[in-house]
């Protein structure tokens, strides 16, 4: 198939490389001559241009840019993609972006894999990313039935587990495990740095070992991504903060009123509850 | 040296691997028959026994005991430590445990290897645990300053980076960088576990990545321990989650406000504060 790709990033890099290896010829669009060059020479595409007209035989062509540039996309960009070409999106929320991407165009069918490293930019692409990631699509009420199946059987043939969901049970889920995870820890990491104790902040930096290092991880990751998520998948995540913040007040209670025999019960639980998110 | 430990689990079963390794004698205690023979099998000290009359020669005596076993140890324990030994242990919360062996035996130090793994019990030590690991050693104004430097040498010889703190700083600190954690991740997991919509649920549980899984490790970890640091270090923990919904909640009004730049300035702060946290 002649598949584009808008974004030649983490994602649209490695899906270029993956999708050559599987003998389609790929069609790259780069944001600058720069990442051009770079493309070029990692040969993330069979052809790569800043031009987006270069777009104009592909079949299917994935958009992989930035959240905002996904909800606000260029004029250029949209008068670019071929009407019959089937489009999808590779963004980590996808009501925003379905609502608006369905009435762009009539072949648009939003999708996520859940797969990614700390590392972004034109460099970052490798072709093993997406080997066994689990990846959301999310048809709606307007989805073309054989646009649903090509995306599908695509992401299928590179490994990948298919999941369908709503755009709204998307954005609800990923507000849990994914979003959620990032805003407490860059709490915990404002916590534990004590700026009015540098004795004691100094034993804290000093001691910190792999809970802590685990525990906080996404609050160290990019805050651009960070920021895109509050921004939009808002009240998902208010309400992910609410329900944890009671969660936790429930343990403090149980701290604060000694009540060890449930306080040891909710913490086996939670040992228990954990193995069914984790393979 | 003719060193004793008590306990040859994890930490215990490790120290006995690696002091022998250094041409020490070791004496190792089990709390049964049947570990007494597992130890013996795995070599985990030159003599075991469940009897701890066996440290009766011993110069060193290592405490590799469970928190609550060391704040209110056996008499037939505490009659066996020969008074010339100098003791010490290796509990995660030091305050209480100082306490009461300060009182119970005149070359008593406290200290606290930072380091673990998921495993434990008669079979989880290994050589290799402490290389490079961080182990704070808790003196007071009652140590006798031979025996701090006894085991501090040891501890080194162990290629471990001393670490020197009041045992109300270690348990201040380690109440943030450790068992803070635990706490969080076993809210966010009891977050993520929608109950009450199935469907949810289904999707979460199958889209959960490597982001949730990092974040709530430490809240599949050993209940046992988990309830064991919020019953002795009570006031430190409660502080700590304190500080924690303040934090949170700071960034809950910058998203429900809406105001982006501070929230942005936020995510970068403290991606920038973790660097200091982790090595």
């Amino acid at each position: 198939m002649k598949i584009g790709i808008v974004g030649l990033g983490l994602i649209g890099g490695s899906l270029g490389l993956k999708l050559q290896s599987l003998n389609h010829t790929i069609y790259g669009i780069a944001n600058n001559e720069f990442n051009e060059k770079k493309a070029k020479e990692k040969k993330l595409a069979n052809y790569v241009s800043c031009d987006s007209s270069l777009l104009k035989n592909c079949e299917l062509i994935i958009l992989a840019l930035p959240i905002n540039d996904l909800i606000s996309p260029s004029e250029r960009l949209v008068a670019s993609i071929p009407r019959k070409a089937i489009v999808t999106d590779v963004g980590s929320v996808k009501e925003s972006i379905v609502n608006k991407w369905e009435n762009l165009h009539p072949l648009f069918i939003g999708s996520h894999p859940m797969a990614g490293t700390e590392k972004h930019g034109v460099n970052s692409g490798f072709e093993g990313l997406f080997k066994n990631a689990k990846w959301i699509v999310t048809p709606t009420q307007n989805s073309d039935p054989n646009a649903v199946e090509t995306i599908s059987d695509l992401i299928k043939s590179m490994d990948c587990e298919i999941c369908q969901a709503s755009p709204k049970e998307h954005d609800e889920a990923v507000s849990l495990i994914s979003h959620l995870p990032i805003f407490l820890a860059s709490a915990l990491i404002k916590t534990a740095y004590t700026k009015n104790n540098q004795s004691l902040l100094d034993l804290t930096q000093n001691l910190a070992a792999t809970g802590f290092a685990d525990t906080s991880r996404v609050g160290g990751g990019n805050e651009k991504l960070g920021l895109d998520l509050a921004m939009n998948n808002q009240i998902n995540i208010l309400n992910a903060i609410n329900i944890f913040k009671n969660k936790l007040s429930t343990l403090e209670s149980l701290i604060k009123e000694k009540n060890w025999e449930l306080l040891f019960n909710q913490l086996a639980e939670t040992k228990e509850i954990r193995k069914n998110f984790i393979n």
